[in-house]
């Protein structure tokens, strides 16, 4: 059935060294033995998710990368600015696998049923690590694949889809009956809308260019707004007033956006508002900063009263928070629309010796909304 | 008992108007017969809170002050900038009474017993337009004093008490174990600072000036940065990690001082912890923004992971959030500490022509940490 298993295999490392240098590299490693209630993955395909960038390039300058090394092994090294440097001590000499998520074929599989059930399955797994020919992973962290299913459709099963549930989620559980997103255009918020609209929760997405807008529009979302038109906050304004959207999830992070978005969520609060209330409107105004597609700092005008909100969001504690018997049903409901609603796209195909190519890293180093990496470590059988 | 009551007497108006310039005024008023459930306050002390100049100068700028009138009924007028005016729309040419708080004598009383019993007595009162020599107050909203207080002990019963208890309030019910609060030298600061002590939370008091670190350590308080040193970041990232205070009240808003609590509270976390974490600390750290004596923007560098968050906060949400039991219990705190916890101090009284003065408008207009007005309508019997 499965190809015979070897000894070694490829796995990609990224390294923080003393002299402030990133460098990236294919390690030889031993395969491992699946614990009893484990299955060894063959990967066939890992996506370079945004989230998976702070720890794959530890905030390298991508510009400053050289390579050396063969084709088949390179090694790649890039320059660390200082303002990096200061949150990485803790990571300084300690050669680090990466990879969030993954999907490939049991090959190997520990004692336990659950372990044996899933042998030569297509599976989805999570846990880092997954930028690698060989991975061990509890039966926890595997979704079965449907049989029609590919590595490649199964490989974002996990990031991208349970952050976009987490959103609506999180709207339910803070009592906001609308959204607001941003980047709206990549995979996330694609996903994203067609949840929206299925679920019949009013989503108002923004972007950066007129395609983006026409692509959105074209997969049916009703409320799209273009930062880069002049007439921005108005349009954002108006969709604020029809659909109510008093939480707001930003993925650029840096600049004015998170603010203008409070500014805009105010003014549609007040819209209605017959008396003038001294310290703003009592609608409390949420902005969750997911991501920091823009380094810069976060700049708030506090023209908005003191019913407001910003901070980080993250998908573990939301797990946490959900408890595990909503995160299981959550997983279901992602396997039922893998094909779906959870489709993923990428526009570019890479090996793991190809992932450390300049031009790829110069890709996914980029954060381009609509660009997206797949590693695929072993091609499918 | 009493003196006569007069059919009429003085208010403090504040107008924008829609030429875009404030005007404030003293107008002639009825004095209103208290309802069944009311009593009638001859005002002997009202404090100027940071609280009550939103409303009273509407964000005009008070260097351009000029008076007109009589030294007994002066009319000040001042220009608004474009952006202060944008939120103001709503009391364009509306004449409003101002003053959040104050304290006299009940000269009068509806048929209620609650409203019986007061009569004669010394109240603090709470609910605007207290900017006056006379006003009626449902009881629900008044605190008798102690016999032997005066009206300028009552005066400050609500605001700043009731935002100190607020604050620990805040800390408990989102399971903090120590505070930060900043312009800590201020009435409010004083007060927390002795409130703490009290109750044994840890406080980290956050002040700008050297003489102001002099006053909090004075009156006993263990953990004073000044952010006018060098050493501040280090010296705050010291107090944070000993005091574990992941919490913080800020009463600047503007500026990166927010941040840089945030900033510090993050290293203060990751002092003790042994592995790299790719999201930066799992511990949530909060900055409550409660005031804005620094008006330009606020900015977030974000180099502290995701658990994190800034919001604005204000006494009256709060107190509804607290519920009507425990917004008693903590006026009953107050009422035992009027003289001690929960004393003011104050820098100038004035009557309400002198209120208006363009000197007065100039000192409370500064916002000074440690300059502290009080208008006193009439003086006490």
């Amino acid at each position: 059935m499965a190809a015979q298993i070897p000894a070694e295999a490829l796995q990609l490392r990224s390294l923080v060294r003393p002299d402030q240098t990133l460098e990236l590299s294919l390690a030889t490693v031993p395969v491992p033995e699946p614990g009893p209630n484990e299955v060894l993955v063959r990967i066939e395909a890992a996506p370079v998710n945004p989230s998976d960038l702070g720890l794959l390039l530890a905030g390298a300058d991508v510009t400053t990368a050289t390579s050396m090394g063969t084709p088949d092994r390179p090694v790649v090294t890039a320059l660390i600015p200082d303002a990096a440097m200061r949150g990485l001590t803790a990571r300084v000499g300690e050669s680090m696998p990466v990879g969030n998520e993954g999907a490939g074929t049991v090959v190997a599989a520990g004692a336990s049923d659950a372990a044996q059930m899933l042998l030569g399955k297509k599976v989805a797994a999570a846990g880092g690590a997954m930028y690698a020919q060989y991975r061990a992973v509890d039966t926890a962290f595997c979704l079965e694949l449907p049989p029609d299913a590919t590595a490649a459709d199964g490989a974002s099963s996990f990031v991208n889809p349970m952050t976009a549930l987490g959103m609506t989620e999180t709207m339910r559980m803070e009592n906001h009956t609308a959204l607001v997103h941003t980047a709206a255009a990549s995979n996330l918020g694609q996903m994203l809308s067609r949840l929206c609209q299925e679920d019949q929760i009013p989503l108002v997405n923004i972007v950066r260019k007129p395609e983006q807008e026409e692509l959105l529009r074209a997969a049916g979302a009703a409320f799209v707004c273009d930062s880069s038109k002049p007439e921005f906050m108005d349009e954002l304004t108006a969709a604020l007033t029809q659909t109510g959207a008093t939480l707001a999830f930003d993925a650029t992070g840096g600049g004015t956006l998170a603010s203008q978005i409070l500014s805009c969520m105010e003014v549609a609060a007040n819209a209605t508002a017959t008396a003038y209330s001294r310290y703003g409107s009592a609608v409390h105004k949420q902005v969750y900063i997911y991501g920091s597609l823009d380094k810069s700092p976060t700049e708030l005008t506090r023209n908005y009263g003191l019913a407001w909100g910003i901070g980080g969001w993250l998908l573990t504690p939301f797990l946490q928070q959900a408890g595990p018997a909503r995160a299981a049903q959550l997983r279901d409901q992602v396997a039922a629309g893998l094909t779906t609603t959870f489709a993923s796209s990428y526009t570019a195909r890479v090996s793991l010796p190809g992932a450390l190519s300049l031009d790829a890293i110069a890709g996914y180093g980029r954060q381009a909304t609509g660009a997206k990496y797949l590693i695929v470590p072993n091609a499918g059988p």
